[in-house]
């Protein structure tokens, strides 16, 4: 089994729901992907250990997601020079918008490119992964391209099932 | 010289501002301080080796200042079975707003005790600590009780110069 | 029966489904918890009056939960030099933001330690309290460590059934 | 001198720019005005002796302004059963939004009746407790509705200039 | 029948829920209330006509609750020098924000004592109606007190309840 | 001189530094502009007047412009059917986030079409207005779109001159 | 079939419960509505060639409906310079301010008239878009006059029906 | 000259001050950039065009800076399958949280990799920028690495100089 490239990271089992949309749809491009649980705050040695050795591991991108002080992109992004993409997972009393500030808000010297709330984030933390990863891989930019052109002819066929029912 | 009690970590110059106002509450308490500056983000590391080790070296709380997505009293937490006082420090576009939800929403099981953004907060954060490390300390609890009722006092003072001024 | 040095106070019915998570937590620890419905807008005197002899009474500690404007938290720390820490509870149309700012933004001179919204609140504030009791009990202090260190492997734990999930 | 039947209440010396907009508004009407620091926090039971005896005292209304977690004006509602407004005042971090949320969110059963953050703020207090002191007051009812009369041709005037302007 | 004191006027169907708390709570110190729909938006000439001759009329006190861009308290108040209580609706996207700064953000001149968004705010609106029509009614005085010491009494009712769940 | 088709409205001088970039910009299109400070509380009979007889004057937009309880807007919308465009005046402790969602918020059945805080909006509330009034007058329709293509080419002349900086 | 004046355009299925509702209400207008699905990111190419010779195809308004970072408005504003309506609809973490401050806060140049968000606000962009084209139809501009007396006259029934419920 | 491959627009000579430290900072790494102003609103086609050849073009990452209804990151991601990082500008009353929204919210399809508002986002995009180009550039990735070294080290070198000033 050849090392995956991407991996998808996040602290609780009540993530997972946002998070695996974020694994699918990784996978529906044959991309392989090493998930882990792993938390910022709970086993943040953990974390290091696997942000520092990523590069050398063969990650190409991580994907980190988490709730509230979301803490995790950023520890991951403090051990590591890979790409860190986080994923602000809404849930509690501010409906994201703590995670969201939490993730985006970096420090200067420390990047996290943070993507949307939820589960449209975690479409996307994918998508960027890709997009990242297809720099060098020609078949999967070529994947990639199919889906964004496929993406964009599902409005068109949207619309036409709008005029049927509209008629 | 007595191994201080009390820590007071942060991670960049710009914090100085803000947290001496701690520093300085605390030392008119006579306590020794700890202050360090460290950074979760730019130097993970030595925020776990200083956290993992510092309740044997003596301490008895740690206060932690940073702005932004404001990780480091969530970091120190992590690492320490102390208490931990978290100050936000206000600061770039969203006044801190960022770095209070950051500080305050952790997740359950590594506590952080979160006072008001900036310097308010930082003499609170030092007041805090100062409530603590006196509940076992009773000379440093008279001074402490000695602050809040002259602080009481203040306040009737304060009232009489303005009816002076009203008169 | 000893005297508990922890307490658990808030100001209403519908604030027991969170408070209760603090309560069992500390109890997990084998800790006593004197607690008591009290109001800082409907019974200030009370609070006035539980606050002002909590320290000679033998508390170490109080924990308060409050919703809305969550003045119960600043209300007990007026009259006490004891550590307080506060419990923003949600509800309402403001999920909590306006529980949270009521209990975080104290004036500079008065110190409340506030914890998280809700529920992983106030789990949390039980964990500080434990920190703060367990700096001069060791037993305390090695339950504590011993809950953290579990806490971290279930982490672990978590991971695995991912993986088998996964496979 | 007759007894005032409002008083203005603040808790700090920066609080005091705002409410003489509000003192002095009253003043403008002729009316005995009772203003006092005290302060929620740091002299709770000066606030609350203030409060149970107001209504003995011969006060009508009680204009409270604060900032931050301002707690003044639901506290003083607490120990009485005048009507009580609030003045929320901004400075900070959050531009206020801390201090309205705090004085406007009380909850049931302990009225507040909160005016906008500020000057504008305190400046409507005053009109407020004038209107509610004209109730049972037929020539202070006279001046008050001859100032929004005024006011409103203030408007007509304001126009005319700039029309001037704009020829 | 007594010309009623106090009025109560809200714009839609849909603000009933809420307002009739307020209406009930009037109906409870025996009080006659007026209720009226009327929209700021929708009917804004009967709104006009409505304040214009309120006082005149013989109310004491307009209670106007609103959601959304609720101008219907600050439209009442410009056409009348009565006192003015406006209560933030709850409802749609923003979770009554919208309400609560449209209902106490009054420019300077126009005075609204804005209470807490929705139900919590509905009681208080009727408290706080209350407090002032009692300034020169002694029997609603003498009512309102005992309901405020009962209300003080429930807390300790609930209190002895609590400690009987947790004995 | 013939009667303007776009008036402008707001309540207070100090709107004019906002509102006069809206009228200036009309007046760039050779745009005649009735302007009239008229207030939503301070002078509500005249904004009702006004915008009662609007349509049969000539008006064929209204911009109506105010701060943080916004109402003009809204309240001139409430008696006229013409198209009015609201522009939220940014000011005081909020930021223009009160006068925004006072503005937008609308109640379904009196329209107002918000456009963004402050000077950006005034300009985009005259462009608005600019393209309603175009709708039906083939000469404004050209100048208005050699006012976008001209603006679109600015952004190719800022793009020179930087590249002429960078080189 | 005569070209429709009024296009209704938005990205997704999810938008289509919030978007039918400004369609029927302009359909109830006898308007013909132009309806179709169009993505600002997904299929871009086709905002722009729709908004490019909009104009020229005879439509005077355009309503555009998005969510989250919703550019659709914008885009299509980009492109035309025809009037453009922005409803923002809610959706996800943040209840919509992410779409209403996406649509509604346009850089200087390019204006989008944005109403409310969701329902009220789909509502509300069919009348603003019927107050636009009744300039210059008399029969429409009858219409939408009757359909606004007969909502201020639906304020007065649902009033007579309270005071029965009320009795 | 070799192609550049990471190029960095913005809409808007205001933003250039933000941006030009991304700009510094990718030349620090002695990247080569393509600079340039285009804007998704005031010349959407120049957008569309640029982000539909940058592939073949040879570009890499694409980071785009905006303010407000911060469309453009968006508009470039609809055109291209390259990885785009958005830079949030602050500007005007909502202090950048509308360029946040704007530019991190994207719908589920179309990814943007968002850094924090203002100066700090735009260092920390260039830094994403390198760690993506770096992938496949030893060299870059070692300088990027010596980089980070670096600025863990500076914080330990502040550190000394803090714990001078403090003796």
């Amino acid at each position: 089994m050849p090392q995956p490239r991407v991996a998808v990271v996040f602290g609780s089992d009540s993530d997972w729901d946002v998070m695996k949309i974020c694994v699918e749809q990784l996978r529906a491009f044959d991309l392989d992907v090493h998930v882990e649980v792993m938390s910022a705050h709970r086993s943040p040695q953990r974390v290091h250990e696997f942000a520092r050795v990523a590069r050398e591991e063969g990650f190409e991108v991580i994907v980190a997601g988490a709730g509230m002080s979301a803490a995790l992109a950023g520890t991951v992004a403090a051990s590591t020079t890979l790409p860190v993409i986080g994923v602000p997972i809404e849930g509690g009393a501010l409906g994201g918008l703590d995670a969201l500030l939490s993730t985006v808000q970096m420090p200067p010297g420390v990047p996290v490119g943070c993507v949307g709330i939820g589960q449209a984030g975690a479409r996307n933390a994918a998508l960027l992964a890709v997009s990242i990863v297809a720099l060098h891989d020609a078949q999967l930019a070529e994947k990639y391209q199919k889906f964004r052109t496929e993406q964009a002819n599902a409005v068109t066929e949207r619309n036409r099932k709008l005029q049927d029912k509209l008629r």
